[in-house]
């Protein structure tokens, strides 16, 4: 699997295939989603995961609903309402469904051959946005490099990588621009439990493009921005409210509010298609996931016989809860990175760089 | 070992037994130390481990060491310096040995009888102190139960129970006094990456008492008090400064700043032993130990063929950084929950209080 860097692809028999990131680091395999079926449960059971891909699964997944049922009929209707109904906190997985059923009912000739068309280019916009992304954060890492003239280090939480949003990712996308320009960083990576995205999805990444990182528990991230150790915080989204309230990994909050204290910059990156415009109190109106207590009371990781197995880490008799994600106000970030350009996370500011959308 | 809720006792023989605390909540067992050594790799390897617990085994340490050589001779001046030295952060430690020392160096008849008397008593005397803590502690919550008339929610971050500090610790003091007086409670458990003290020791106390309380990760705590959920934080300390920051374990500060952003109380209960009045600015000046990264790289946890196995969860070129505890800056603290009163974490309020100590 060396030298992809993609996590989904349409493969020969133009089935979609997909990196299964719930083996990595240790396994790298892929899965084959033939239908639409496939393609919402792998969204459920975050074989695939990160907003952007599940948006760019959610498309391919419409295309196999289309090729199940070859018009857009109730049993179509019910196919693609359950993959949108797969996860509820990433908006991209609605905002991709309702997008391709829209251009399919609008569409003329052979609609399968129309949906795959659509799919494609729905991925290829989002890996332009990627590239613009990655170009408009390089240049705030860039920046620092200049000013401070020695090394970048740079926190992330959970992964906002190529693994998360094609083409490059989002929090990570300026990190990989900035390595090409030859800028000298170090990546804090946060574990990010409960399913350890940050040490499992993102050090993989950022080893296998040679990025220097160095993994982290998530309760590190204060004292390290204490010390002056943190010159800058990039994370993904989730769902960003109209007035720039950002749903991402739960956990983030705590990292926003310790960047606050500490004068330190704290970026949120993401493509359009992660607002949710009907939303304006993030904090009051974003839906937020619970997600199975296993999560927490069990740890996935490699054993010395060389099987990924599972070990209990809580007494038996214990409870856990799970929220999967939290919301950051707009009054702790710095600036929204998007395909337009970065952005106060202020309404009136969002309002007028996205006025043709709302 | 049902029931009996105490860390360390002397057992027949007079050697010290001790829980040992690697391997709750899965496997219940003890380990008797025998020699001052034996006393300082336990402390080293976590064997036992809570600020107070540590202090309590220190004590008994330099008991065994008089046991080896009789004489305060320099073999003896060499066993109890490595003693102190076997963790740098928790101020107990330094504070038990050095008053066991001085104590025998004042002392007169067979110094063996001396320091068993005299380990006993700072251990009676540390007792006390907790269960002063835990009355203390207990008005808070009947306080909240009386005016909220619901149930009482109570965050807690790592161990400060009996497993950490003789009688019934320092922040879980308070949780089970309250119990007692038969408050309606429940305790939000950070599950204290990257070794697990939540989940594995305070998540296994709470549930041999029958306290109601739910896992978390450490990610969580954030959300929960943006939602209203969390009543009051207590937490313990390793070592507090004059003007009352506070060195607790890893991920504390992360807490205290979401508690003081949304006026959630905060409070840092812990006995007189705790205080470091030679350390004014806490953040600058208490040295915050480094610990293998081996402890963020691999879980320990119960495999589903019955033992206790480690897994690894990063990959496997990747490195990991691993902080003991943070400081949290006296600005964000609530009260520090002393034996001697409630006092503000304030240099000037400290000093009158302490004034006999300082």
């Amino acid at each position: 699997m060396n030298g992809i860097y993609k996590a989904l692809w349409l493969n020969e028999e133009g089935d979609l295939e997909v990196i299964d990131q719930t083996l990595l680091p240790h396994v790298e395999t892929t899965k084959v989603l033939k239908t639409c079926e496939d393609a919402t449960l792998a969204i459920a059971d975050m074989t695939v995961r990160g907003a952007g891909v599940i948006g760019s699964v959610a498309a391919f997944g419409v295309y196999l609903a289309v090729r199940q049922t070859k018009i857009l009929d109730s049993e179509f209707n019910a196919k693609v309402q359950a993959l949108k109904d797969a996860r509820p906190t990433a908006v991209n997985l609605q905002w991709a469904v309702e997008l391709m059923v829209e251009r399919l009912r609008n569409a003329s000739g052979d609609l399968v051959v129309k949906a795959k068309e659509e799919a494609i280019a729905l991925n290829n916009d989002e890996a332009e946005k990627s590239l613009e992304i990655a170009r408009l954060g390089a240049d705030l890492i860039e920046a620092i490099a200049k000013r401070e003239n020695r090394k970048v280090n740079i926190l992330t939480h959970c992964n906002a990588g190529w693994l998360a949003v094609i083409d490059m990712g989002t929090a990570l996308a300026p990190i990989y621009e900035a390595k090409r320009r030859g800028i000298d960083l170090h990546v804090w990576v946060d574990e990010t439990r409960p399913r350890n995205q940050g040490a499992n999805l993102t050090a993989w990444e950022l080893g296998q493009d040679g990025v220097e990182h160095t993994i982290i528990a998530d309760n590190t991230g204060g004292h390290l921005m204490q010390h002056g150790m943190v010159d800058i915080v990039f994370v993904g989204a989730d769902r960003v409210s109209r007035q720039g309230d950002v749903a991402n990994k739960i956990g983030t909050y705590l990292k926003a509010l310790a960047a606050h204290a500490h004068s330190v910059p704290f970026y949120v990156a993401f493509p359009t298609s992660t607002f949710d415009f009907e939303v304006i109190d993030g904090v009051k109106d974003i839906p937020i996931e619970t997600r199975s207590e296993d999560e927490v009371r069990y740890m996935v990781g490699l054993h010395e016989n060389g099987n990924v197995e599972k070990v209990l880490v809580v007494p038996q008799g214990s409870r856990a809860l799970n929220y999967g994600f939290d919301v950051t106000p707009n009054r702790y970030i710095t600036g929204l990175i998007t395909e337009r350009g970065i952005v106060d996370a202020d309404l009136l500011k969002i309002e007028e760089l996205f006025e043709d959308l709302i």
